[in-house]
């Protein structure tokens, strides 16, 4: 299926290349139409690879991936646009989180006190689907579960319940999970971004990005 | 050995009365010498219990656990006082959580974001060996690690190695925690409290306290 992704980021290039792999097609969309990084990738990723503005992927996709950074996330999908956006599945895999002051990142107050970014990007586009998943861990693992050894979790929240059934779908036959837990509605997106910020700890811990957590009931 | 609690909500008591059944000598400390809480507590636990101010039951301790709000925590721990709190182990189970509006709470911004509340302890007590652990879990599952079935972890951290190694044997011996993370440092506390504010969520989904996370690396 046709697939936009927002951000040419880590993330971003992580899950663009890993659906081109399962022979989606695939529009990388970034701030400008023109972006030397997703050039490249482009040219590495044959010819169901492209790549445009945002509002070019948006519109591109059939299922939308959120993958800019906490902080643009809700500029870059104004950019996108709520007409290219209303009535499908926006994956958001984005956190909160202010980097600018180096690692490990704080939480971006405006975004995670009272609020969190997965309920903030439901408001402001009520007619998207928006389920919140895939951010608390490492990007190669979002899209292939099993790198890391052991049994851990992928948490999904949102409020639209079919979205969710082929969110979880996706999951499960494109990239290998075996655990999902369903957090409930999108106010509970707050939990994997708390969830995502303590991962940075696990991180500087264990000095890879190969951690997850399982949730133990 | 002689253990200063400060604090009598359920955390307190739930501490307060596992250091009594292990034969240990506990003093519960609150804002004022007379608590009616308590009080009953001490009825029911018998000679080794007792109670008084937050001064009282930091100058009793061998070894201190900070279970006080986390909202109030620093209001606390200034009534016991630095001099009854230096060169002990205080042992911190807060979290900088608001309950004000209810469930589930919000990070309290000056004691979350740039910070954490095991850190701004730390700094307010630079004498005290402030070991942050156990506020990741249900009270009941923190004293008994084994009431919640499966693998799962508890974090510690700290500065003082130490008073950390202490923490463990105490976890393992008295609580039955096999399976212990050092995260670092205490500004690692943070991990430990976005990991608390995420638990709220996961209390809401089971509808039940037992839950708990484990690390997979």
């Amino acid at each position: 299926m046709k697939i936009g992704i927002l951000g040419t980021g880590m993330v971003g290039v992580a899950i663009s290349s890993k659906l081109i792999q399962l022979g989606h097609e695939v529009k990388m969309g970034s701030r400008t139409a023109v972006n030397e990084k997703a050039t490249e990738w482009v040219k590495q990723n044959g010819p169901k690879a492209s790549h445009g503005t945002f509002k070019d992927a948006a519109d591109f996709g059939e299922i939308v991936f959120n993958c800019t950074a906490g902080a643009v996330s809700l500029e870059a999908l104004k950019m996108a646009g709520a007409e290219s956006l209303n009535g499908k599945i926006l994956i958001d895999v984005s956190n909160p989180m202010d980097f600018s002051k180096g690692l490990p990142p704080t939480l971006i107050p405006s975004l995670g006190i009272t609020t969190s970014l997965g309920e903030e990007i439901q408001k402001a586009y009520p007619e998207a689907k928006v389920v919140k998943t895939l951010n608390t861990m490492y990007c190669d693992t979002m899209v292939n579960a099993s790198l890391l050894p052991g049994d851990h979790d992928v948490f999904v929240c949102g409020n639209d319940t079919e979205a969710k059934a082929r969110v979880k779908e996706i999951l499960t036959d494109w990239f290998g999970w075996k655990s999902i837990v369903d957090l409930g509605d999108i106010t509970t997106s707050k939990a994997t971004e708390m969830v995502a910020l303590a991962g940075m700890y696990f991180f500087g811990l264990k000095g890879s990005p190969m951690y997850n957590l399982k949730l133990v009931m």
